[in-house]
């Protein structure tokens, strides 16, 4: 029997649903994974979608269909890609998980937990694998730093942890973008940025969700009520803790730093790499200060992580050996990816509603 | 007339009041300092003082004195540096004022800003310098950083700034460190790690109090409630945010990181340098996404400063540039460094009154 990752298997065949800018990206990943392929692009716009076809270079006999419903009618699509604005993410991925898609979701992967749960729940009964688009995930250099995280001699236990997402965002996009607007992204930075935060924080944890969030007094929202930008803690009962902050109005960041007993880990631009085809961490270990503290026994290290593909292109490989494997075997989505996903919408959903509640700590 | 630095003055006498671990650290700053000397050390066991001037190789003639009392009885002693217990501080910071010495004082300053008010008010009264032993405010890599902050092009307007300071205590400091003990120092890891980070954060905002302080519900005692490791934030009306952390029970940290509108600046040994002849902080400004957000523009660029005098003799050399401004001209103290330490010790207080409130919230 052929193994999932036999090269001589055909590739999984992708309809992306929608031409949002994110979705060039995705694009380009699908075609450098060596296990998928584009088979049909969808928008409002039949017109739309062409031009979408011809300006990303995809193959000639690609399908532009003029209607989402379309694209997920479309028999040759075995899985889909919803860069769409999070709103619309409960209707569609239920609606192509129905027919038997499977579902590779932009995050937020939805405006609650309530909604991601008809998600996966549509997931689970129609037997497809379920992914959202948190591409650093995939990343090697992500691998190594678990294996580090992992290491009760090089970190020990986690004691703190901080991550800070942002960009500063052009007036245009704060007047007009999608993740801007309360009827299709109602959670703003939050959403956008946020999401990187508490995905990393949880990462870091090995999912064990906090006890409670609190959000910092520290918003900033537009007249609409879309955040801006917002910062968080989050609380274990050992006494971890973690914060947060993302906004739309600051500089380019996209930090993390774990503090443990014995050592730290850190990085400044684990959502996206500063370069394709290698990453870096600092990691300090056992490190003392030397006699009379006039400096340290040792200084952060650099560990350097090449990858032969960027790590979009390594989640399109992942998402499509998994759904390879149901395929070839007939067997269960990995349940992994949903769980991760869901976990990551609760914490949200806490802070958002530590927000709403005036900055009262949200017992998990 | 003689201006303050001119090299034919002669040297500012310092005596050192307790022979503690740090004390070893400031006498050979004093003695790498150009304007600055020590002629007395005082320890309630005048064998102890002895052995403490054979032991840092302190001239012939250095007087040991059996008591507090006696070295602040010593009249060739200008200025006296202080690294008693805190809660000794204003007890003997007062007296010494009150003799006429300078005051040289070990960080944190008091055990409250009412203690403390009564060491300014005491200096201010007898007209001598004040000023507190935070060392990392003399190196000049903090000068440096203070100018790209106030480059409007380079940072621009604050949004973010965290701070992380710790080490793992060994059980002995747990168990016996004058750091743990209530009778000697009630504020443990928030007076002497939390303050590095408290005053790391105004400094960043030239001074600007926050409008409230709020702890973290992450707080680690020992049995006598004295604090092992806590967090907080802080808040300005203007929605910026500070969060911080400071622990006994976690890895060798000094980080500091500063997120504004345009560009960030961070480093991970701010309060003690990885190395005593320069220091170095990474600073990223206009950074964007590349296009598809494959990249960033632009990597942080790491801004190396070197240091003629380690960080502590330049404070020392600082101080005794003052010491010498008042002695030549009979002129004021300089009210900056009194007023820098008496902010860092009100945040400190909003910071303990929010832990013993129960995360209350604390306005300021």
């Amino acid at each position: 029997m052929a193994s999932a990752t036999d090269e001589s298997l055909p590739n999984i065949q992708f309809g992306i649903m929608g031409c949002a800018e994110i979705a060039k990206k995705i694009t380009r990943a699908i075609a450098l994974a060596p296990n998928a392929s584009i088979i049909a692009v969808a928008s409002r716009d039949a017109e739309k979608a062409r031009r979408f076809i011809a300006s990303n270079a995809l193959p000639e006999g690609t399908r532009a269909h003029g209607s989402y419903e379309a694209l997920i009618e479309d028999e040759g699509v075995e899985a889909v890609y919803i860069p769409l604005p999070t709103k619309l993410h409960v209707l569609w991925a239920v609606a192509a998980a129905a027919k038997g898609k499977h579902v590779l979701l932009e995050k937020p992967t939805a405006v609650n937990a309530s909604d991601l749960d008809k998600i996966l729940a549509a997931c689970e009964h129609n037997r497809v694998q379920f992914m959202d688009g948190t591409m650093w995930m995939h990343h090697p250099r992500t691998a190594r730093m678990k294996e580090v995280l992992s290491d009760p001699g090089l970190i020990g236990p986690i004691q703190l942890i901080h991550s800070s997402c942002s960009f500063s965002a052009t007036p245009e996009f704060l007047e007009n973008n999608i993740r801007i607007r309360p009827d299709l992204d109602s959670l703003g930075a939050l959403g956008d940025l946020g999401w990187y935060c508490i995905r990393a924080i949880l990462w870091a944890v090995d999912y064990q969700l906090p006890s409670s969030a609190t959000a910092l007094p520290a918003v900033h929202s537009n007249n609409a009520g879309v955040l801006l930008a917002c910062a968080a803690s989050l609380h274990w009962d050992d006494g971890k803790v973690a914060t947060f902050h993302c906004s739309f109005l600051s500089n380019t960041s996209m930090d993390i730093s774990v503090h443990g007993a014995s050592g730290s880990l850190q990085l400044t631009d684990f959502g996206i790499p500063y370069r394709e085809d290698s990453a870096s961490f600092e990691l300090t270990t056992g490190a003392h200060f030397r006699e009379l503290h006039i400096g340290w026994s040792k200084t952060p290290e650099e560990v350097l992580v090449a990858t032969y593909l960027p790590q979009e292109a390594l989640m399109v490989q992942e998402f499509a050996r998994l759904v390879r494997l149901i395929r070839s075997s007939g067997g269960h989505p990995d349940p992994k990816w949903p769980g991760i996903s869901r976990k990551t919408q609760l914490v949200m959903d806490a802070v958002k509603r530590s927000i709403d509640l005036g900055f009262k700590s949200v017992t998990m």
